[in-house]
């Protein structure tokens, strides 16, 4: 099979796709359904339906590029990512699985194979939890994880649904609808930077994911009482942005305690109410980040953060509650689909290794309705969810061109 | 003289003044050159004129209405407070200032005094620094502490600069002239809500302020490092956020460990950055408030909070600035004033104290152009920038009756 990687063509097209963003380059800025996502979307399925494949969106946005296969009547392969972008962010996370899944179908046409499976080519809404505060609302929904119920009941942080929010980008009908029938995939594998130092580190360009880290997070709200902060006199506060400092110290405290390198802990928000220089903090809210790839491990540092929260509101006399956000299972990946990209990179010639994946991914939910795996291509430093996230032309090319020689391996019986 | 407060007056005017507010009842909110603000100051510059007052405005938004006395050409005596309110606050903090003080220059007028010196009722714009970082920007003005230079650079948090958001609130004109001439008050009495919990305590309605506290706030950006907060491990990360938090319980620290009741310190702003749940914070900016009585004290912790934020450096490899956006200097309050205070509340009859005041307010300024005193009244456990911020109806027309009888004292001769 004579398969050539455009990687210039990818370069280009991840370059213009990264001008669809709220911020200036190099961040970028890409929150489902804002204009900058729409415009993204419709520059995707215009390069879909170039390549003549047929593109169809189902009622939560997740966009679906089919290329038809002898027998139609088999269930597909899938392969895709997401594109949007958390704020101030970089140009590859998502987008690589995305547009070199593109890619890689369109080296397979030009190489004149023919697939016996339909190839389908997958946009996942919203992998990001920016806006309606849960990451993965796509694949959440495809796989039946988040049900329609539950998913009317998610708000942006403007109280706007997401009911509303989908109608306004255009997107209506039954939320029922979204989910995918058992068998609608015959295998899914998705194309990803590494988000990590790993690969970068021991000097391969690719890595073989065998499992998905069992990621958590968390919403604490804190209410103490606020007050003028010139007159209100030290004892008696009952500040709640320093009950949050507490509590965000002991979520690193608790995740180093567990001395394992895989665990990680992060709080990547706080918002302080009423929030002026001159006004003691009432409430306050943060979120948790917590992973690990042994869910037991990652439930007892759960258990630490609830134990200091207790702590400190004893302490400060604040008042506290945890919501948990998610608390998802670790997904294995599936024996066949590694062998076929191990082959494939072995095929190439790329150096390459098996690896956990810590990061949280559309395939994690799609593995409860296929069976599912990831490439990933080596980013600098391990960079990424900041503007200089970087993975190399070569590197992405030769992700895209071991995908291709996978799909086709997976499309052919 | 036959002075009679019409308190139902003031608390059917608060009420109604309260309902210019951007959120719900009880809580309010007035950014300064919000609509709710500029149609509070209409309903102002309405009642002051139906009482024969004659209103002028400022270049910057600072609104006098003038009650002209039997010798115009001496130095008038002025009154008055603010009206703006940072988000989600009372109804009495600035207010009661400028309705009691309206009250009780129509209580005067009702009771046929007839005043030799001009009496002045001044509405300062912007006591809060809600919108533009800095207290008293009126009043700032009015004293020349702020000149017009430096009034042109300030920006709001959207990038607007006061002069696009001055001239789209109707005024405009040379910030030059805001400046008072010295001289132009003979004295200047503000009534406002105490703020804390003295008066309360020691069951007074009403204290007289000597001495208004030295006020201090810095500004502070943390620089880290941002990344996946799955994929990248703890080890080598530089997380702004939790310097952050580290310094914002140095400031409790330091402030605790003066060991004197007046020390108090604030962080009341905290903003994290990028602000995704799955992104380690790169950047972090808070805002701390530090007052004291004795500016030795207080330039004793914002020496300790520089030090615990060249600590926290080192050791999380973050890089700090510290911005000091204003370290004012304690005022002193005028004696011929604070005798006239004591004489009114003693002729009405009112349980009262001298006591320091360790809120901000615009008389700090205004103490660089004039003698000034303050009279306080009593408000609930002492909350106030709340929604249950509350002084009753007694008690205000109590402030607002020796007030009036100051002003008669004051204006005399």
């Amino acid at each position: 099979m004579n398969l050539q990687i455009d990687s210039q063509r990818i370069v280009e097209e991840l370059e213009k796709l990264s001008g669809y963003s709220d911020v200036p380059a190099p961040a970028v800025t890409r929150i489902v359904f804002s204009d900058a996502d729409l415009n993204a979307r419709a520059y995707f399925k215009g390069l879909c339906e170039e390549s003549g494949l047929t593109v169809r969106e189902d009622e939560v946005g997740n966009t679906f590029a089919r290329w038809t296969g002898s027998d139609p009547s088999l269930a597909a392969v899938g392969t895709g990512s997401h594109i949007d972008a958390i704020p101030h962010s970089g140009r590859y996370d998502g987008t690589v699985g995305v547009f070199g899944g593109l890619e890689a179908i369109r080296a397979l046409q030009r190489s004149g194979y023919r697939p016996k499976r339909s190839i389908e080519l997958l946009l996942f809404t919203s992998e990001e939890p920016t806006r309606f505060g849960i990451g993965c609302l796509g694949s959440r929904m495809l796989s039946g994880t988040l049900t329609a119920d539950a998913a009317q009941k998610l708000t942006d942080s403007d109280g706007k649904s997401l009911d509303e929010v989908r109608t306004e980008a255009g997107f209506d009908g039954p939320l029922e609808s979204v989910e995918l029938c058992a068998g609608y995939y015959d295998s899914f594998v998705e194309l990803h930077i590494e988000q990590g130092p790993l690969l970068e580190r021991n000097n391969l360009a690719l890595g073989v994911v065998t499992a998905i880290a069992a990621p958590s997070s968390l919403r604490v709200k804190i209410e103490g009482d606020g007050g003028h902060a010139g007159a209100m006199l030290m004892p008696g506060r009952r500040d709640a942005f320093l009950a949050a400092a507490e509590l965000a110290l002991a979520v690193e405290q608790a995740v180093k305690s567990t001395g394992a390198i895989d665990t990680v802990g992060t709080v990547g928000v706080c918002k302080v109410f009423p929030g002026a220089v001159n006004s003691i903090p009432s409430k306050c809210e943060i979120e948790i980040d917590v992973r690990d790839i042994e869910a037991a491990r990652r439930d007892g540092v759960l258990r630490a953060i609830h134990q200091a929260a207790r702590e400190i509101n004893a302490r400060r006399q604040t008042r506290t509650s945890i919501e948990t956000i998610n608390a998802d299972a670790p997904a294995v990946c599936s024996p066949k689909i590694i062998g076929a990209l191990v082959r494939s990179c072995d095929a190439l010639g790329f150096p390459h290794q098996l690896m956990v994946s810590r990061a949280y991914h559309d395939s994690l939910f799609i593995s409860r309705i296929a069976p599912v795996a990831m490439l990933f291509i080596r980013c600098r430093g391990g960079y990424s969810h900041r503007p200089d996230e970087y993975s190399s032309p070569e590197d992405i090319a030769a992700g895209t061109h071991a995908l291709a020689l996978t799909l086709a391996e997976l499309s052919a019986k």
